[in-house]
């Protein structure tokens, strides 16, 4: 008797807000394994502002997800049968896959998952799966911070930006990070060393630079976009930086409304502005896991995951990310590792 | 008896296109010389798209000219009397000065000016002074050409555009210049060997794109802004650059419109747009100086310059640059060297 699996597959594209339409729950039979393939079952679900790009037909920079294709995410989970020698039955293995229970892999996109004494499997899926790296390599690539420069980080509380804003502290940067609310201010300014946290709920994001950062921003870790990316950008010093990865503001956008294009502003200020994926980065990736795993076990960053369990609840989990409902690194718990 | 001197002084600040009643041609006499100072007597005033930002209190890199300051320019000329022994009476020197016939300095921000031979000065002048150090480090640090990739540079046939071409020529690059006018593609193909020109006056700048550039656009020099700018942005290839180092179609404009910001595209795509203005490498312009001398006088970048007699005329000749009447670097020669 072939074995059933549970899995959110893509019915049709979101207009705005994901419908329930969208995506629908499904139980389904797995396939017998073929020789190279494996068997994994699912412990953790990565959910990432891109997957509501990747549900569109936008010019993103893989393909869509196909209309009835299962929904894309990252997972990590443990091999429970295997035909492929590289992914033996009880390895742990973590890579881009689908918001299901069980997949079968070639193992193309997966790559086996070490455990690392000290740091729990979901917080180092949490914070080396995707947040870890497109920290790392935004912040100190792109942005190249220095000592005694002001960097700001917009979703500061999110999985990215809480790690952005504690590597800027190790690199001496006075750090703003804007979030929703004041429990997630109170947390990056009192648990992770933040110097400063705005509540955009609560007040005027350029106002509240124009108080406690007189001197104008060197890097704007962007994230957002939108009005308070307009904000914070007219507020840039000279040879400012801004390392770009994410315009959530826009994704559930009916229309295609950008700001302003500040243009002129980036040439007499000579900013630099870089567009970047954290797979761009893909063939340094152990120089990011190695540095990030060792400031965690010293202590130097606490990464927080906003763990939910039950996979039958991902449709409405993933909302969370364009709400500002997230608090940390958002996982499903599909299956507890 | 005190000797006279003309100069151009801004009157008040320009709305729009420049008007008569904004800078007035004035004789006037010369100051003594106080110790530390020399006398220039100007030959060559070089016209630059930046001239008309300094006239504006628009947000720029340097604080602009002073109502009833004399206009600034990039000049060379002769020293006919001097109380600094660094500028010797009859040694020439360079640098940022004023649109006037004589002028008194103290040697701040002006260089003694080397002769090369087979150079010209005005040709010299004209290369060395802004237009070759731009396409020089904006080309090679920002846009980083590598052989076989696409470049794109409007206003091709003025000072930057047509220096920028032929270095991308050198770095193997496949070359588009966006000019105006049949003779000025005729002279980037022709004689400069720029690969394509696009007649932006007869054709649709994008789909002259899409046909001489199918694949795309990995490096756009940007000088132009405004739709023109657009119609390349929206052809940029995955980890294009975009050196910025004008936005000349807005100038003379009243609002502040600017084109949309294309964030999306640049983050989808890793674009990096890069703000810069040529004195940002000032301590680098010996390097752009050799190399660009060599190129010269292997034969292998030549320059063209637009020479136009009168400083009386110069209200009238600095316009040429934003009706795109100019073809090369213009000058105003004022007094033959």
């Amino acid at each position: 008797m072939a074995e059933m699996r549970h899995v959110w597959r893509l019915a049709k594209r979101p207009v705005g807000d994901i419908a329930d339409s969208d995506l629908l729950y499904q139980e389904e039979a797995l396939p017998e394994l073929q020789d190279g393939e494996f068997l994994l079952k699912v412990g953790y679900l990565s959910l990432d502002p891109t997957n509501r790009i990747w549900m569109s037909d936008m010019e993103q920079y893989m393909p869509p997800v196909g209309i009835n294709d299962p929904m894309r995410g990252g997972v990590v989970g443990r091999v429970v049968a295997s035909r492929n020698p590289a992914f033996p039955e009880g390895a742990l293995a973590a890579g881009l896959g689908e918001w299901a229970t069980h997949m079968v892999s070639t193992g193309e996109g997966m790559s086996p998952f070490p455990e690392i004494p000290g740091i729990s499997i979901p917080q180092a899926f949490g914070t080396f799966g995707v947040v870890g790296p497109t920290a790392y390599f935004g912040l100190l690539d792109i942005g190249q911070p220095k000592p005694g420069e002001t960097l700001v980080v917009g979703a500061a509380a999110g999985g990215v930006g809480q790690i952005v804003g504690q590597i800027g502290k190790l690199k001496g940067c006075k750090v703003i990070g804007i979030a929703g609310g004041p429990e997630k201010c109170r947390y990056i300014t009192q648990e992770l060393g933040f110097d400063h946290a705005i509540d955009y709920k609560a007040e005027d994001v350029g106002a509240a630079l124009d108080r406690l950062a007189p001197e104008g921003v060197d890097i704007n870790f962007e994230q957002v976009g939108g009005p308070i990316m307009s904000a914070v950008v007219s507020r840039m010093k000279l040879f400012g930086r801004m390392p770009l990865c994410g315009m959530i503001s826009g994704y559930n956008a009916i229309d295609d409304h950008e700001e302003p294009g500040r243009w002129t502003l980036i040439l007499m200020r000579r900013l630099t502005i870089r567009g970047f994926i954290v797979t761009d980065f893909a063939a340094r990736f152990p120089e990011a896991f190695g540095q990030l795993a060792q400031w965690m076990l010293e202590g130097k960053v606490k990464t927080r995951q906003d763990i939910r369990p039950g996979l039958e609840h991902a449709r409405e989990t993933v909302k969370l990310l364009y709400s500002g409902g997230n608090f940390g690194k958002l996982l499903v718990e599909v299956s507890p590792l």
